[in-house]
């Protein structure tokens, strides 16, 4: 993912990530062309290669970056206490991160298909790093007597797709705030770990 | 959707359907041509248009088959009984209706997008149609106290965000087969409402 040194492909760069980001998102990888991604910055589209060699790489970039940041803003915020206060944690943690980013959520699920085996191999992963953070706490939490649980790895899978779903309906104009909607959510994973 | 009758259409018909569906999945509705289509279930791309006026009909009638036949498997499954034992019911058939059908899963959700306006507002009122049934329940057996939720919307979303996720994750040829997996989930699902 060779990009060009300097203040011009700095800015250029993450202007050249957000259009891909938006296009991908409206239209879908397959449908989308380079020359679209350079217009959408206003470079010439031979000018593009000099920030991203393909747009395969640009794919991959996304979410790569994605994965990256959900891991770092998980160690950031250092979750911790008991397997009860982490499950909370995570959960409040896991909803507000993927409320502020629907696209690359979108993208994240949709595009998976897109990316060539290694690049899926490496986004997997990384995506099954942070499930293994969530079953951690369940294993712990079922250990301590906390949770009742049959199965941490389908209670871990169940979890995400329930808390990643909030990102497919929710409107910052809707009814509920945020705060609201992770207090409700986390009494649902709570009753559902059996705690 | 006017469609030609007589025999020879009744067989390309659903072959046109179902050629569309697996483009539609693999590539995106954006990148995928009528030409790619007719050239799918092997006829002339002008003789596609005998079986369907355009692309975006072939999306809207994928997703609205998928609807119909989703409320008319509900309604044959005769959910009836307790709050807890349409709860129940609803989750396993839930499970194993969308596991048969994890193509319809992808494009119902990635390619709305796609749709107009009017056949998106179809669309979306089968779906609410069916998350009202849901919903119901959980109201039911919230006042006759067999579930304590906070908010039985939210929970409806919830729950449906976290059984369709076995869509997403689930292989025949896994550790797990259909009914354990309903099993598990449906341990989860109780708790979740407080049941």
């Amino acid at each position: 993912m060779a990009r060009k040194q300097g203040s011009h492909s700095e800015i250029t760069g993450p202007k050249v990530h957000g259009a891909a980001l938006r296009l991908f998102a409206q239209h879908g990888f397959a449908a989308v062309s380079m020359r679209q991604i350079a217009a959408e910055v206003d470079v010439q589209a031979g000018a593009l290669y000099n920030y991203t060699p393909d747009k395969q790489s640009l794919l991959f970039d996304l979410l790569k970056v994605h994965m990256d940041e959900l891991l770092t803003a998980h160690a950031d915020a250092g979750i911790k206490g008991t397997p009860l206060e982490q499950l909370e944690a995570f959960t409040r943690f896991h909803i507000a991160f993927h409320l502020e980013r629907t696209d690359l959520v979108f993208i994240s699920y949709m595009e998976l298909r897109n990316l060539t085996p290694d690049n899926f191999n490496i986004i997997a992963n990384l995506r099954r790093v942070y499930e293994n953070a969530l079953e951690q706490i369940l294993i712990q939490g079922q250990d301590a007597g906390y949770f009742v649980l049959q199965d941490t790895k389908i209670a871990t899978m169940a979890l995400i797709a329930m808390l990643t779903g909030v990102a497919h309906w929710y409107r910052e104009d809707g009814r509920l705030d945020l705060d609201t909607v992770a207090d409700l959510y986390w009494d649902m994973v709570r009753k559902s770990v059996g705690a």
